[in-house]
């Protein structure tokens, strides 16, 4: 069995999106990913890469088909990796709601039954999939994280909690504080339990607080967001990030909603911003 | 009873990005729109419109997601216009195949049982979609037409029925010469009847040859693109444009395949293109 199996790939911008399934030995079952390779990918240049974190209901495509990302990440020079945002399966738990189990993995480890088997995607993202990219793919070691949603907030926690793996962090309409929401408090009892204590540790606010980092941080926040502020709240983020001087640029955007349209919009800005603090 | 009912509506680009449904006479069911307001519109400048008409299996959704050509809309203050690709309901007419019935209206007035109630696609986007877009938004009367697939059918052959409606034209993996492929084949038989007479009416390389227009043409086809040439045939259309001294672009483009990530690779270039043919 091949370590990584190509589902797809289309020509893109000059360079190409692929789609690839393998086998995760933290999440135990089979898993997709997607990766979008400039052309200068192809030709052997080891790029810099950006971590794309989906949220609630998404999978690898929707950031792939809806942001827009391509087309700056094929100008500046930059691989571009799209993960699941859980395990998937027949076998794999799940529940009723849009806001636990498939399609919403929170990028932590679970610990509770019956997630604990599959539901390991803090471990996944930080360790299994760079692993992978850095063993299969044209890729230096510069790496960032970008995300949407509860993407946000997995792209924000695994930075915080790995300042010295990461070059910088953006986000569109972040979870940026999940033990403050009903999805992040349903979400974390479910995976890690009644111990607030245990929540703490993948909270972004409660971490940015502990051990502020020394990269830059971007966030976009749409004004008319559904959202926004109850299962968000960046502005909690946002202040507990400037009280530690940390580098933070926030965007509250008029009118803007929760959405890839409005994702769509400003990622020219995040693709140009992690250009940035890879030296481009 | 309004005459256009507002579905969905997101901030896009500085401008909106909507959904509408209203009751067709011509379909004689309800039917659904998008529509992108770039912000000069929305400040009540009359501006352009492209009408942008989709393929198989897509609704007006599918342009509107996955084209990007809100970004390049917005830089020149054009309007979009995206229709629905048939009409739709549980009344309506259907087949168990992608490639007749909802989803695939193939753009012609049907004049055979049991479609012709329903399907009267060319009637809707030449007269009334137009007279509706006319009456309720912020537009002049610089049209132009852009497709992909089977709605790069419908616009070349729309266009080419309608020179003095429209300043240019433009398609992608166009169904150039539906009368040489088993879906336009298919198609013509069931909405048009057996007498081939009647499909030529609808076919863009017979019409070129025939009446050859006045305004400029620009296709893109990809040269990996899984429908051709057999389905599609745009090397027909162009042979039969130049031997006409029609202005027309054609460009193949290398390792392409049918899907949007062509399109939205090239869609700037086409955007651009309707610009100048509007004269901005």
């Amino acid at each position: 069995m091949p370590e990584i199996t190509l589902l797809a790939t289309h020509q893109l911008f000059n360079g190409e999106q692929r789609r690839y399934r393998h086998y995760s030995r933290y999440n135990q079952c089979d898993m997709t990913f997607s990766v979008y390779l400039p052309s200068r990918a192809l030709q052997g240049y080891r790029l810099p890469v950006v971590y794309c974190l989906g949220g609630l209901t998404c999978t690898d495509e929707n950031f792939c088909i809806k942001s827009g990302a391509q087309r700056f990440a094929a100008e500046w020079g930059i691989v571009l990796v799209m993960p699941d945002t859980s395990p998937r399966g027949t076998d794999v738990a799940d529940a009723n709601i849009y806001s636990l189990g498939q399609g919403a993995g929170f990028y932590v480890n679970a610990t509770q039954q019956p997630w604990v088997q599959h539901y390991q995607m803090y471990d996944y993202v930080v360790t299994e999939l760079p692993e992978l990219i850095e063993k299969h793919f044209p890729v230096n070691e510069q790496r960032s994280l970008c995300g949407h949603s509860m993407g946000g907030h997995g792209a924000l926690m695994i930075a915080l909690k790995n300042p010295q793996r990461y070059l910088a962090v953006s986000a569109f309409a972040p979870i940026a504080h999940p033990i403050a929401g009903t999805w992040g408090q349903e979400a974390f009892t479910a995976y890690l339990g009644e111990n607030q204590a245990d929540w703490a540790v993948y909270d972004s606010t409660e971490l940015i607080t502990q051990n502020p980092p020394p990269f830059p941080i971007l966030i976009d926040q749409g004004s008319v967001d559904e959202y926004y502020p109850a299962q968000l709240h960046p502005q909690d983020f946002v202040q507990a990030a400037r009280f530690k001087g940390v580098n933070i640029r926030y965007h509250l955007r008029k009118d803007y909603d929760h959405s890839y349209y409005f994702v769509s919009t400003f990622i020219e800005s995040h693709i140009s911003f992690h250009a940035e603090a890879f030296g481009l």
